[in-house]
């Protein structure tokens, strides 16, 4: 049988079960937000951590807690940054109440850890107080921000780091598909001769922006809002204290974090968190883009292109035997439209805010994080299973650029608009070649059409052949 | 040098063109508002006609106007309704204030109307009042929900009939396709064999069903609010007029209008138009895979699935000769886009709305109007000319079908999925047909695979060759 | 140490957990896709327990499996509805492949229980195969389809019923806050007077509309694709197959299910999902809206609109003694947001879809179920935590309706909105009452003025002290 | 009598009448295209002007043009870019084809004109060719892509200059409001004092962040990608022409173009368009927050939180005297959800992008332009007519922040959050004032109260009357 302790705030009190870390505000939580059922993102977890051992230290330097307290409080905390009480974090991700739910747990579970460590039991708040000193000179309205600064950034390195590896993929592959030579499409249409290497460079600089965008876009995460309390005017925060926590928690999570300029301003504007998410759309979009290039390129393998294979991860289907499908890249495009899904949600969130601070924001972070975690998740299965091992079939790539009839561009600048467009629509009703139906009209010669046809030279800029023009 | 005439409200007073129809208030609007510098849709201009000469019947009926003030109006409205007065609906389409500057321009329109009708000059509101006499009993909050509704109804009517235009075609097309046999895909992937026709049946029933969800979807929109006046209590309206009002709107308009049984509700509440907006958007989702499947069964010509031909509407390319692209499907994708972005608009205004009204029907209707509208002209452009003139490849897709492994799929129910994956595998990498792995192995004779393997009969349920099974 | 055994599939053999349910094809997804870290949904788990117990059933009446294997593999699924070996449902939400690892660890998690009910061990299939039996005649381009909808139906009516308590509640309060007179209130700013009741009422109507979308949406879900296999046409399922496994599912389900009309168009669109997606999306907008006036009429206590007491369910800050926040509205506007988001989400799934199937599914089922399930949870707190101890603030919502200048408008078919004008600039020019001012003026006796301005009056439609004007 | 002349191409001839700059390509898309009414955007027609001179001067520095048709080319061009040939542009914005139809437009009125200026008639494309002489070197892909840029550019920055003067309003408003000091509000609940400077200081801090992400977001658009021609292979384009063509068009726009590098890259991606649109749809997220906390703020006069006054722009009802209603800040809001629906759209005509170019183009611009060009007119009248004039009910706000309870939290530091806790119920509960209690429950002396619950000593970050704490 489940044993519980009595705890009270001014609306009343409640049972706690014993064991809990957690105490009455979590349990009201619970009570009031069985919403998702998913507990929040272990890396708003651990950022709480972070947030309320540079608060406590930051409030023992400037005299506000004991060394007896302040130590535990610390000690506490660092066993949340570890993710040894993750468990103890039950509220759920989308909530009422601007975070307050998540902060009020956070200062509960280090509350309740700190007084065991000091050797009482949990629940005698007596001995150490979730609000008075955990969270003191804090609010919900400056730690919540924090913590989902933290959260993002550490997420975002990580995003990074991914993404390039993959654009270092992509660039062994723009190599060694250099000489593919291929039919380039436009309108799914037959257009004119490209090369596969010059295919996945063009994916690899748009992959390269994305990186850059993001790299900006966590820029604005650094400022924190530490010492704001409730609205940014840092009513009953000791200016030394917001100077000195800002500095500890920069030390502690090894980010470059800093005090914001204005804490009224970063109280309530939640530009840093859609700037981000819209940096990750756009992402999304793009490898999206890519996604499905790669799995046009990769249709068939018979009534298809044909012209790239995907590495082979999985049996297709549990009714057709052999076939095998793009699932690398087919999770890439779900994962995309999550992230664009997600930033909607975002948005949602972000308008909302009013006045001093943005209640919003659980399901906001609840879905940034989604996203950060996602993208990198998939980043890296995409590269290792899909990237890493493409290849492409050269010989049946090629056959279809001579068998195609967009090579007449070429042809354009030696006979004239005109010309090539009655030797192309000769071409399309004979179905024959380009070069047959040139020659045999004496359009231009078979050793003028072998320079101009040339599908590697017309890969590049300039006019093939140019010196027939003359 | 133009000419004005001054005309004044509680605000002040302003210089209006001698000869606009429009009055003060358009002033302040044009001079507040040049956002878009779009119009209202017509639509909606015809709108707001009827209904000020449904509520100057009305008021005259329960003797608020006399016969001859509104024997003017009611003249006027008639010019508005035949699009006569369009130049003086100068307002721009999206503007603050609820619609006020709509109404407000209606009333100014049809008041200095109605004034010259009745012999006098324009602003000579002491003859007839925009706000006195063609506005009676009447606010924005009634009469601006009210035309929308009217507006709505008549674009939706459009839509119904060439959406069921297209059905038809499809029907055509379903028969006339009904014995092409072509490669079933899934994954981009070779799968098993389908008819075109089947493919074809698919998209009409898709499509009837979207039709249906319209027809439902508009069903709300016939409960106007005339009569709600301010906050939809009714204030200054009288319960005769509110009845009377209805039954005028519904015969001049020909609709199934009728009074909405709880005006508060009818003036508050914009459910009615997400309700059709969402509509709209699952059409415009399933048009635009409608229209990616299309565009890719005529991928090509030569290097592409080349299965179907749409009909060459124009010169595909200014640099490539020849080149015909599927445009009309392009135009009907990026219809699409257009109508999803403007139900993302339409659910933002909708969702921001506060208390007793929704002030942010302008940018709603905007968008709601314009979806309708290009749905009707793309799906009209989109039958003509690219579904009535689609023709098959029957060959090139037959031969695509003998060549692929996907077959081996019903083979399965006689040897057992295991035996079919290892033929499907050495028929993939030894580039064979499945029908000479299974006859040199002794799997199954030729006259079994002939039954079987029959992509007619596989393209019907069931268990092809089925007697070999016992 | 984790014992293993090995499984054998066409690409290669992998390790599987001794005691692990699933198999190889588990494995290989959980390796492929370690995306959200989420499982798939439980309704999704058991919806899939129906589809498989429904397929053996029909199976075995048609002589496809033998009574022996057909009893194990029902004992299974069985468990698999219980719920019982959910904790073997491991691939991720999010996944590549339109399902099939969804339905491959189906096929093996009930394999694999069924061979240990046939006292055999884990992983002897040739006992009983995954694909061969379990998954006979089926696809996942069927089941997964299928799942869905079953899944979907049974969370609808979850929410169904608890949407029908939230209007229950909103009836009450109707009647109970019908006398309640406040200030009506456009575009933020005092209008006319409204009743408390009447608000309550346009909120159930509004309501009462969503209820109805949602049952309307469901219904296209009642026709499930079993029986379509791979494309939609039925290969290798036999007409009596497909015709009694709908059946089944139908009486195993308790809903009513039936055989799609058009299997191809059942397994190829999913404008059942947008469309359900659509009518929450609808539902979210209105309840956001609502959560919204509700958070503006509780405003305050002191510098705010104050108008009603929503109940207090935790403390509101961790800085601000006695502060408490309408977390459950806020609650509320938090779930419409990731149903927006979500709906965004399942648009971009669905337009995705490329010919004969939509491999999107998996994001697509992950949005739609939790959209399904936030609001079903969320409406179910709101109701109880909010709504149903809704209290007003009778006397201070009356005395503000009293000291406002908006029921002005009542004067207007009295005097003219001429004079109304001008008694309303000097009202709120020298911050005195409109009938103080009408008294004084000598515009309207003291004891019209009583009837005329009578508030609870002006909440019904017609003309306050009528007789007045003759 | 309308005249026509006859033109010609591959697909046959049409009607063109005979006064017509366009031709048969744009009569085709007229046919095509009848979508929304809409001619192309003055900007885009604008920068194809630009486009289409430097090619010509590029031309014909490389040998490509012989100085007469150069000549004649380039003064058509001037036309253009003077908008003297507006009304020749008459293909729908929104279209099939890539903006084949705009480029073709662009080509035909171009080369009539230029035939005109060179003496002949319209029509006589032997003197001059649309495709061969104004489209040398050039394909609809590379210059519909530049064009999009230029007018994009050019539209960003009067969007810049107009939020810069935004920005110096606000400046202004911060340091006017500096002293008035009002309730600060989070939840929509009583929180603690804060500036009404400081709220318009954290604004503008905001839209200072905007207009860097708007800097940053425009740069990628100086990479045009003229010489890519048909895939970014730069096939018929010679790269000295490259060169040169994109040093004319710096030099011709006054921006800072120049030729990307990779064209490919720069041919097919198209986030150079997501990446600005996202950072339009944060600034429209802010736009929209920022107004809805002045609509909040300026909300009553008497039941409302009057708190600031903006200026009166128009009557606010036809049917109630004397209301004026915030419709600056409300057609703020509108554009904010425009610009949102349309970053919508334009992402999913950006994922839609296949191979080597993005056909959805046409949309894409469409809704860019838009927003950029909504945005600007949006924030010009709305500081003109909102921003400028906005005053502050000063008193009124004292008086507000004196009777509140959430003072309290001052108290927190000296008594501790339980004893405060006690406080504030008794004030909320017996609705007196938190001094009165303190004071009457010997608590705290009236001195020591005066100190600490100074208003103004709230609005910075310290402990209030810090000294009693020792």
């Amino acid at each position: 049988m489940m044993e519980y302790r009595i705890e009270r705030d001014y609306l009343g009190e409640k049972q706690v079960p014993k064991e809990a870390y957690y105490g009455i505000q979590t349990v009201r939580a619970q009570e009031n937000f069985p919403i998702t059922g998913y507990p929040p993102h272990k890396s708003l977890i651990q950022a709480f951590g972070y947030v309320k051992k540079a608060a406590a230290m930051a409030n023992r330097d400037v005299g506000g807690l004991n060394e007896s307290l302040a130590s535990a409080i610390i000690k506490a905390a660092e066993e949340v940054i570890a993710g040894d009480l993750n468990d103890a974090f039950v509220v759920d991700a989308i909530q009422g109440g601007a975070g307050t739910s998540f902060n009020m747990n956070a200062n509960e579970v280090i509350a309740n850890r700190a007084i065991e460590i000091m050797g009482y039991e949990k629940g005698d708040y007596n001995r150490l107080s979730p609000n008075t000193h955990v969270n003191m000179a804090q609010s919900t309205n400056d730690t919540f921000p924090t913590a989902i600064h933290i959260a993002a950034l550490k997420l975002s390195q990580g995003l990074q780091n991914v993404l390039e590896e993959v654009i270092d993929t992509l660039k062994k592959k723009e190599k060694s598909f250099d000489d593919v030579i291929k039919m380039g499409r436009t309108h799914l249409q037959d257009a004119v001769p490209i090369r596969l290497g010059q295919e996945m460079g063009a994916y690899r600089r748009m992959l390269e922006r994305d990186l850059y965008r993001i790299e900006r876009a966590v820029d604005n995460l650094n400022a924190v809002n530490m010492g704001a309390t409730a609205v940014g005017t840092g009513l009953n925060a000791e200016p030394e204290y917001i100077e000195t926590v800002a500095k500890y928690l920069a030390d502690l999570t090894g980010l470059k974090l800093k005090s914001a300029e204005d804490l009224v301003d970063a109280t309530q504007n939640t530009d840093a968190y859609t700037e981000l998410s819209g940096s990750l759309k756009v992402l999304a979009i793009n490898l999206s883009k890519m996604a499905n290039d790669l799995r046009l390129m990769s249709s068939g393998p018979r009534t298809g292109l044909n012209e790239i294979n995907l590495p082979a991860r999985q049996p297709g289907s549990s009714i057709m035997p052999g076939k095998v499908n793009p699932v690398m890249c087919e999770v890439v495009n779900q994962i995309s439209f999550q992230v664009i899904g997600n930033d909607h949600t975002i948005s949602l969130a972000s308008e909302a805010g009013q006045m001093e601070i943005n209640v919003m924001g659980p399901v906001l972070v609840f879905n940034l994080l989604q996203s950060l975690s996602v993208l990198e998740n998939g980043l890296n299965v995409f590269r290792n299973y899909a990237l890493e091992g493409l290849t492409a079939n050269r010989e049946e790539a090629k056959e279809m650029v001579h068998k195609s009839v967009g090579i007449i561009t070429a042809i354009n600048p030696h006979v004239g608009y005109e010309v090539a467009s009655r030797v192309a629509k000769e071409a399309l009703e004979s179905d024959r070649s380009v070069k047959d139906i040139c020659v045999e009209r004496g359009i231009l010669s078979e050793e003028e059409l072998e320079e101009i046809l040339d599908p590697q030279e017309m890969t590049n800029p300039g006019i093939a052949g140019a010196r027939f023009m003359e």
